[in-house]
């Protein structure tokens, strides 16, 4: 781990919606999307995080993201929505979405949105906190671009395609889970690379759809889009079981962006400096629609308690559940959060353009 | 693959439900739980065919499974229900519900329910396939035996809690995901076990917790509750991602178990000839809850057709998608269904007892 400079949430969140509002996002989806960005480094998510800025910057100068979009609601039923983001940012089209999830789910129950013409959305479990802050159940999915090769196929053609679903407990904290469904996202490879050590057969595979344990080959064959790619949840082949990690990955984009008629597979992320067509599925489920909050906090404490408490492997302290390190992360992030040297001075040189300076905490 | 008879689909169905029906089900039970085991035969996937007869036979006699239970409804809303089992017959239960399901979807545009107080359904497909018949989206979970190792544990703790959802589609097959969130079901050892051959370390770990590529000892420990048991999908650690089937199947397992206020963890299955109470999680959605119909099956058509003409990895002719496998292996085996000559055998000794006889197609 890189040494960790840190800075206050608060002024973070002020300096990142700022660089967002310069860039013409309106005020309040800048406030959201420097939310969604920041609570991802809290968790220690720092891939999603601020570290991104720039490539937000870049896109919404070039047009590629649309900093206000007309979001139009193309379907609505007492139980779905479906929503066309019109090529606008990810972050409020989607905090909006799950909004109007959560509200109807108070109402009937459960309400599930799938939504077209949107663009990168952060991390997904973003969006089930806010279902877990109203007690309710929530669902996250999107599409990604094309990084992850299908088992028995050698190109990239389906992403990454996070899973994110989450559950209140009582004592305990929420159980979120929040998953790639490829075995590793593409900066674990990265990682590697700089480490110059060999990356275990599951995770990439090269031009030939054959695995490979060389990060640096793979990284290169993906940049210049030369075959290869990314391994599903499982590996390679049906003997590890990636057709299960491909088939979850397909769900995901079924989910997104067959059931929205917006894009999927290569289509996502399909042209350069236009929107990127990114898909996304929330939903939220008031848990009085089956036995009501307190029956299913009781319980779900009592499964998270009998996961924990199991016997541990030889080497092991503890067993954790879906979101336990992520909620431990940002409970120690409440008031600073930690940046890389990297991305501090990043964001300063971003700052600058707009006249605006990001002071350590 | 050992040498193979086959007998008449509607041969086999009048048996086995006479099978059943000779312990104590009624008839519309009895020819609920045939279909169900013989659509798992037709689709390829014996594990969980007919040749579990004996063991439902077994729990019947012992009063494990309730030939005559009461099932109720806990709760119901228009787009929810909680369902008690009553310790009955899975199959049965499960129909039901889906059914119920499909009719409120019909109506309501969407709805699930989960269900306890169950045992062993089969296949999680067949209630998604009910679902795909009339054109929805299905989902199926269930919870089961404990057999599943939690990352960093080395006890069973979760079952291989196994996930189903379909999506129809129009001029290709539906697309058909039904996967146990472990990398592999027990019987995949039995197979290496007995061609003496080692198993790949994602399979399954031994009583300190570690993986293991032994299938005779892994197989022993499971037997005598020795500790270790079958890895999630991903494997023993989080450099391959096991953490993550260790959360989809304690997803599964909340869906079910807990939400119902059911059997979970190493609940199901806890005692020993009473009802093992399992746990379902069922749901059906109309497509006219987002665009309908024809939009989500002309876009699913175009989503398959763009996995199966991706370039091949060397050494492979097909992309497979999923539900494919099992759809052309049902389409061979729509008038006989091939048996092994060793279940065939058990059937007939079965059948003995209430003077049936099954005979070769």
């Amino acid at each position: 781990m890189a040494e960790q400079l840190r800075v206050k949430v608060a002024e973070l969140a002020d300096f990142i919606s700022s660089v967002f509002v310069h860039c013409g996002l309106m005020e309040r989806d800048a406030r959201i999307t420097a939310d969604v960005l920041i609570r991802a480094d809290r968790r220690g998510i720092e891939s999603h995080g601020v570290a991104r800025l720039q490539r937000y910057v870049d896109d919404l100068k070039k047009g590629a993201i649309r900093a206000r979009a007309e979001v139009k609601i193309v379907k609505e039923t007492p139980v779905s929505l479906v929503i066309d983001g019109g090529g606008g940012m990810g972050q409020p089209i989607t905090y909006d979405a799950m909004q109007k999830c959560i509200n109807k789910a108070r109402q009937n129950l459960m309400c599930f949105a799938t939504i077209r013409n949107s663009n990168h959305y952060g991390i997904a479990g973003y969006y089930v906190l806010m279902a877990l802050r109203e007690k309710m159940i929530g669902i996250s999915l999107t599409n990604t671009a094309p990084l992850v090769v299908p088992t028995f196929g050698r190109n990239v053609v389906i992403g990454t395609n996070p899973i994110a679903i989450g559950f209140p407990a009582g004592k305990e904290r929420p159980f979120l889970l929040d998953m790639a469904t490829s075995t590793v996202p593409r900066g674990k490879l990265e990682v590697y690379a700089r480490k110059e050590q060999p990356i275990p057969d599951s995770w990439a595979c090269g031009e030939d759809g054959l695995p490979s344990t060389d990060p640096v080959k793979m990284l290169n064959l993906m940049i210049s889009r030369g075959g290869g790619g990314l391994l599903p949840l499982g590996g390679a082949t049906e003997l590890t079981s990636g057709h299960k990690g491909y088939g979850l990955s397909a769900m995901v984009d079924i989910l997104c962006g067959v059931l929205s008629a917006g894009a999927y597979g290569t289509a996502v992320y399909g042209q350069k400096n236009v929107p990127a067509g990114v898909a996304h599925f929330v939903g939220a489920i008031n848990p009085d629609a089956f036995l009501g909050l307190a029956e299913l906090q009781r319980n779900l404490d009592n499964y998270i308690q009998m996961l924990k408490n199991s016997e541990k492997a030889v080497g092991q302290q503890r067993i954790y559940v879906a979101g336990e390190k992520e909620y431990e992360a940002e409970e120690q992030n409440a008031e600073t959060v930690p940046l890389e040297p990297k991305v501090f001075d990043n964001l300063n040189r971003i700052g600058q353009e707009f006249g605006l300076t990001l002071s350590l905490a």
